[in-house]
């Protein structure tokens, strides 16, 4: 069994950083666990919410707190720094190897998608507040016993709204299901989905999108036999300008 | 200009689990940092400290402690908690985009190779002591502006010693000389001289590592023209047996 787990992300057209922050890190009783959080507005000023809500996470997570918990304090430190006036959603998925289970905690309007087989998927989509504006938010939790074949699909706002400007919805529980049949069975499944489904956001918005776009993805796949741990990272950098 | 990072590690032959802790955070002034911690002895031991050692600096890095000094106050840290009893080595690797450098932090004795083009190769070198065990340890702390064409190579002790009590040591700096001619102008650099290097200590240990081996490699290509940020993680996971 082999755990992948990618993200593609992208900042709204023309700001200077995009206002969504992506953090990952090792649970002490083992696995591993990504925050995904995406501050209220765009540009500086989200990022800064952003960066301060999956930080608290993180560290929350580092020690051991256990997802739910990690979430609602996240959300009460929030509600207390900037008195409930800001907000932001707040994802946290962990592949638990404690439980060996995967943990979904969703503060945020985009539903979770997990696809279990080609013809099976489930949508987590209660009404959930974002953190930090109603005392006592609670996020919706869901736990599934890691099984090789199960995709979960965690976006922001910018996906889910990408096109609808422009009378293109994008119907993303419709093409997660669709690049599933596409693409598993294939060595890179995460990312292959991840930037595919950030593609064609994307193009909704004609190559200009509206607001930050991020797309992470966890996909149990079979095993393929090497031991090794292994991460990627890659990102642009614009031109730099020395004095 | 394209920052690409690339990780592989494994953990040492019938060991349950690999005693080198990597942890990521983006820097709440722009751009990444990387804490790479190899806890004394391997195990559950050896995992517990190095966790301990990378949660902690990467707190520090969260909040915006610059790099030496989060480096500083992660050895007092260990060494007021552990009592001067245990040691860590401790990397931490920043891609600054405020100062537009890469910082590299080392309290190791692995050496840090810096590839500047193919017939240029800076190493950080300088005796180090770990962190934890002598009082006021302070890191080798180097910062290079950063240019296209650079790699930086950071490892750990079982890369180090790949080899040597089968009386076929690796010498690091050379393979990577050699890796870089290899490898460089491909799409992924990072990549490609992590799991080479990787592969190569293996197979000096013959298949079975006889310490945790983890590989760091962080290289400045030039840009593609795609805006995106991308991260991927893939973890083997041993069968589940449920009960």
């Amino acid at each position: 069994m082999q755990i992948q787990v990618a993200v593609a992300k992208i900042g709204k057209y023309a700001s200077s950083e995009s206002g969504d922050s992506l953090e990952m890190i090792e649970r002490p009783h083992g696995g591993l666990s990504f925050v995904l959080a995406d501050g209220q507005r765009s540009g500086k000023s989200a990022k800064a919410i952003s960066h301060l809500v999956a930080s608290k996470a993180i560290a929350l997570l580092a020690e051991g707190v256990r997802d739910g918990a990690a979430a609602r304090a996240t959300h009460d430190y929030l509600y207390l720094h900037r008195r409930g006036q800001v907000s932001a959603t707040l994802n946290i998925v962990s592949v638990d190897m404690e439980t060996k289970t995967l943990v979904l905690s969703r503060n945020s309007h985009c539903p979770v998608i997990v696809q279990m087989a080609a013809d099976q998927q489930i949508r987590l989509e209660d009404p959930t507040p974002p953190i930090g504006v109603q005392r006592g938010t609670k996020p919706q939790i869901s736990e599934l016993p890691l099984q090789v074949g199960m995709v979960a699909v965690i976006y922001t706002d910018g996906v889910q709204s990408a096109g609808e400007q422009r009378g293109q919805p994008l119907d993303v529980p419709l093409l997660v299901a669709k690049l599933y049949a596409e693409h598993w069975g294939k060595p890179h499944v995460a990312q292959a989905i991840a930037d595919a489904l950030l593609a064609e956001a994307l193009r909704r918005d004609e190559g200009r999108p509206r607001d930050d776009m991020s797309v992470l993805v966890v996909a149990v796949a079979a095993g393929n036999g090497d031991e090794a741990r292994r991460l990627s990272v890659t990102f642009p950098v614009p031109p730099l300008f020395r004095p």
